[in-house]
């Protein structure tokens, strides 16, 4: 068995189209390595918010995660969308398996801890909140793990925790065990030259060439942070980190970010 | 290794009270041996529906498990109840992952045919649904699987299916590889002699005895499915099965029902 482990995550655009979503998991179950899929949330748990009359928290234009919010989150990221997207793989042939950061310890987070602004319960990732032995045994086992955004803090507290962060913690602790690939699928092809020209894909940076992007303006204000965080991920040992459309995965068209 | 699996099942009294959820969990974690808890839902689901202003479909006096009733039933139980129960195990020192039937394909089942009531997406469980190797392998890992009332089929559907059947088939299922006890947990010490007098817990029940208590009317009416499915369980291999108090697990008053 090839050692490469392909962490792939997706955020609200594909999950809240149910038709979208059907499409991108057909498309994973063609991937032949070994995956891991992160999922973030969607909109469907700001709507039930709003539907249930519980309004958003905000504190100096940040949103807070109060208890009846994370209520919310757990219920539409852990209970719905995760399940509908294992239930699905499992029809795709693929040997899915959901989890929270708290089902076998596999994510234990810090809670924020509050400085300025209090985000109430926000799980932040240290560097050895992954459970590696647990997520090496179940892809050992042949399944494949499918992370939704919820962790824990082993005190019996569940935490509401940025998508982005776990797949690129989860990337980072596994690539002392794997070759890892840490996937970023949206819904443009890559990384644009030009922000107005979908067609304008950069096929590849390297961390200097990311370094010089930034300083020219060429790279959006939006992408910095993720690639900031993806190239943090390369200078840690991932392999790669591919940003890429989440309806074209099997395809070559993509941005591949490595170090050199 | 001891070679005794206890299988636990508890219902909506104790999930719906935070309080007695959290003295459960405590009990349970004090159990020595290989475990396993099946959850049922509790209120909050139809609580929400109403709040929702999804009025509970009902046929024949049957309630149907529609689209919508269905995402708000996974949302709370493989949501909610489940990731609240892993992490109270996990701050109590169990090692317990959460699954849905969905999860690793651990429990696939069929639904329900259209006879006289069409239930929606309600799922039974053939003999055959329970996927023993992972049920094992996780097991053997140390986890201890907390498992929620929602199944798959295989094809992409979900389906809401009954929780004392989810055990039972999993205690069958699992008596081959174990010595299985399934423990139904409630608000009572046991089986009542006399259903006015708590005091009158039936210490042992015995299958040709549990005959002789329905016919003469002993045993009421709303035990009866439970102690049918129960005694078949005994019939199919399982070594015991103990009807107790939720909270009391640890505690020797109970009823234990045996083949002979």
């Amino acid at each position: 068995m090839s050692n490469i482990l392909k962490i792939f995550k997706i955020g609200g655009g594909i999950i809240d189209d149910e038709q979208q979503l059907r499409l991108f998991l057909a498309e994973l179950a063609q991937v032949p390595e070994q995956k891991i899929l992160v999922h973030g949330g969607g909109k469907g748990a700001s709507q039930m918010l709003t539907d249930l009359g519980i309004a958003p928290k905000m504190v100096q234009g940040r949103r807070i995660t109060d208890a009846a919010t994370l209520d919310i989150v757990t219920m539409f990221y852990a209970g719905k969308t995760n399940k509908q997207v294992v239930a699905l793989l499992q029809s795709f042939g693929v040997d899915a398996l959901g989890l929270s950061g708290a089902d076998g310890n596999a994510i234990r987070a810090t809670r924020r801890p509050v400085k300025e602004i209090d985000y109430g319960f926000v799980g932040d990732l240290p560097l050895d909140s992954i459970n590696t032995v647990l997520v090496n045994q179940l892809l050992r086992a042949g399944l494949m793990p499918v992370f939704c955004a919820i962790t824990h803090d082993g005190q019996g507290q569940l935490l509401n925790t940025n998508a982005d962060t776990i797949a690129s913690t989860l990337a980072r602790a596994l690539a002392d065990l794997y070759e890892v690939e840490l996937h970023f699928c949206f819904e443009k092809d890559g990384v644009l030259a030009d922000i107005n020209d979908e067609q304008s894909v950069i096929p590849r940076i390297t961390a200097e060439q990311y370094q010089q992007l930034k300083a020219e303006g060429i790279i959006a204000a939006g992408m910095v942070p993720k690639l900031d965080n993806a190239f943090a991920a390369l200078e840690a040992g991932v392999e790669r980190v591919v940003i890429e459309n989440a309806l074209k995965i099997n395809e070559p068209i993509k941005t591949i970010l490595c170090q050199q």
